[in-house]
């Protein structure tokens, strides 16, 4: 009888909108998973976009321009951080209340969708195949089907965010002598770090928390949990430190992840060492945690301490590569993500070794996985090309600048080199269309790329191989 | 007995110093292709450093400066063109007859060891394989050994040069004037145009010719079958327009370089069409014949018209991509080469169609060619960004030219934003590393890994597939 009636109210809960929701997502996803993420996220932005049109959105009180709620929106949901407008100064407590809605709904969309993708794709690839997909992140056998996915990943981000919080409030309560602005500013920032949103609350920007160590390293390791991604965190949770059982993504995601971090903060650190306008004059303990605060921040979270464009022109170019190598799959980093960058190294090592497939770890990487690796680079590469030289054109500048807010809009990383806020209505479309590219485009062309695999079955041309070189 | 004298006089000469250079060319390619491959470019370069740094090579009869001859050197052996002296000032005729005879050096050296290259890679894939590099350039069953290829590529040079000094010796005996300045005039263009050289003989450089169509299309032409490469030039000698009997190499060669060709002409026209610094002020005839003149030699030729750094910043960035793309296999253009293009295309293709394999005119694509594009292009684009970043540490400079001279360079390419003037020494020595690296490292490094390849047999893990994008 009790069993009965649990039953019975278990049915109950699935017929209720939530399970509509569940099935519709399902459907969209299992159909055209790729069609489906790009009008979510359209919606989305749309949505947000009309909230943050609204008067009293502003701190004036009178509408903000279509180009800048447009332009804001994209930039929040797709957790990107690069805004035309002074956050702080231009918008309300409500749009900035909007601003981290938009955030929040993004970055737990992106997370989700990128892993449903994944299941799907997962479903797609046949038996055998999803077998070896659970090397891949995600896979229907560890993890159930599109509902559990979902309350997986809100109760992870949860989890993360609430201790965020649990160290900035208290801080920033100190900070500002203030309970009730204290705790709008620890939410706004734990939110915005394991988002990798880099939105910032204050109106002078992050420089004031450079030599604030609490502030710095919880965002940093917010930003550095973000960018991992939810399969790795959800793999981190599971195994804890059991190595051995850590699947490939999550180990090459660690890796690539953990090195390219130090060498952006070991390159950061020699080329700005004696630059007086960004780390020359403090200390060298401050110096190197703002080293490796900027290493972090370059593959996306976007927060900075010190003006991007004070910075030296080499090192701006050195953070071009470092924002578009991105974070990991499935996380609310963007960029082409480190395991694109892992598969194409591994190749090139199985070649210079003379091995005939690329290995990592006692698995073996298909060929197909290096074909979709250069494919997304190749479509992130011309999308920047496209994007800078559309900026060059629309603002008479040489190429630094263009280039990278090109890039910074493309993996969604929102470091600006001050271009964003001078730039005419036609420039702000132009990188919020590069932003959605990178957040939505990336994600599904490499998940429909990945799906359509071996669907066709053909007649086998004999091999000819073109001199390369 | 008329017929063994022959033989005798047959085996005689096989015992000339000529049949030992053959021996020993053959032994070392043999071993070890890449390290006789840099070795001898090595020494050539040292050789004509030398000649370079005597009294007699400067119009003023004080030696040159070291670096400025070593830089030279590199230049003409690697036929890129780029000079941080003007040619025709600085060098005495001797001089500059040093140079002229270095690009015919080096441009046959080029096309010889990657043609020797290619031969050893063939040889070392096995029977089966073997077969199959028949459809990439070269095959030791159409063209026989070492010797004859020596042979056939110097005849083949030989044809193309004289056929294009027919044109302009006569043209420039009318231009000039002058019979003796006019031949020299006419040698040097078309020795410099077919080997992708771009040095120019007159101290104004080539501005004076940009409404000369027969010059600039004899020398567009030249440009244009050098940068095709010598196996598809033997190729279109021994099949003509029998286009079904073309292999993959050639076919894929043909279509990137028009491709490329025609893309880079329509946006070199539309952007530069105002710009009265550049083409602006020209008819429009003369308009499109600069913009295909242009295009042509952006990816390898190194001659202009105008001053690149007078140009828009957009068209230097676009310019950038069209010389890091280059030309063909075993061609005096450098870059990455045309085929490393075909083949990242292809494999893109292959994935968007969902087809597990990359296919063109009928043949498959292995993955490990894949692999090697990707190798090619990754190292290609590393040692470009070292570069740009330590010669705009080197000059403060910020990012368009010293992107521009360090790709020109890579790809040898010798178009400049005259940055190459302006250089210490210390960015002398960069660029000459760089165009070394470009020429002999990218054809030595793809042809030692495809050799490597399948050298091994080992235990097949199972595959692993890690999330990407
Ligand atoms: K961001
Ligand atoms: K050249």
């Amino acid at each position: 009888m009790s069993s009965a009636a649990q039953t019975e109210s278990g049915t109950g809960r699935r017929t209720g909108p939530w399970t509509y929701l569940k099935r519709w997502l399902g459907r969209l996803t299992g159909t055209s998973p790729a069609r489906a993420a790009m009008l979510i996220f359209g919606v989305t932005i749309a949505v947000f976009a009309s909230l943050l049109n609204m008067p009293w959105a502003t701190a004036s009180g009178s509408s903000a321009t279509f180009h800048d709620a447009l332009f804001v929106a994209t930039s929040a949901v797709t957790v990107t951080g690069l805004t035309p407008v002074n956050t702080a100064e231009h918008w309300s407590f409500a749009g900035e209340l909007v601003i981290l809605i938009g955030i929040q709904v993004g970055g737990l969309g992106i997370i989700t969708i990128a892993a449903l993708l994944a299941i799907s794709v997962t479903r797609n690839l046949g038996l055998r195949t999803r077998l070896v997909a659970q090397e891949g992140g995600i896979s229907t056998g560890s993890m159930g089907e599109t509902g559990q996915v979902i309350r997986t990943v809100v109760i992870c981000s949860a989890v993360v965010e609430a201790l965020l919080m649990l160290v900035l409030i208290p801080r920033f309560i100190q900070i500002n002598g203030d309970i009730s602005s204290g705790v709008w500013d620890g939410t706004f920032y734990a939110i915005s770090a394991f988002n990798n949103a880099g939105f910032v609350a204050h109106a002078e920007g992050f420089a004031g928390f450079g030599n604030d160590p609490v502030v710095i390293w919880t965002i940093m390791v917010g930003v550095f949990l973000g960018s991992l991604g939810f399969p790795v965190l959800f793999m981190l949770w599971t195994n804890r430190w059991h190595v051995r059982r850590w699947n490939l993504h999550t180990k090459l995601t660690l890796e690539v992840t953990l090195l390219l971090m130090v060498i952006g903060a070991v390159l950061y650190g020699v080329m700005e060492w004696s630059n007086s306008s960004t780390i020359g004059d403090m200390s060298v303990a401050e110096k190197l945690q703002n080293s490796l605060f900027a290493s972090v921040n370059m593959r996306s979270g976007g927060f900075s301490v010190v003006e991007s464009n004070l910075q030296n022109s080499e090192t701006m170019l050195i953070s071009d590569a470092l924002m578009f190598a991105g974070g990991g799959s499935a996380s609310t980093a963007g960029g082409i993500k480190v395991t694109t960058i892992a598969v194409i190294w591994l190749a090139f090592l199985a070649e210079a070794r003379g091995d005939t497939e690329s290995t990592a770890h006692g698995r073996t990487i298909p060929p197909s996985a290096v074909r979709v690796a250069v494919s997304v680079v190749a479509m992130g590469a011309t999308l920047v090309l496209i994007s800078t030289v559309w900026l060059m054109y629309i603002t008479g500048l040489d190429m630094g600048r263009p280039l990278y807010e090109s890039v910074s809009a493309f993996a969604t990383v929102g470091l600006t080199s001050g271009l964003t806020e001078d730039l005419p209505p036609e420039g702000l479309y132009v990188l919020a269309a590069l932003m959605f590219a990178g957040r939505v485009g990336i994600i599904t062309f490499a998940a429909s790329l990945t799906v359509r695999q071996r669907s066709r079955v053909r007649y086998r041309y004999p091999e000819g191989r073109p001199m390369i070189g």
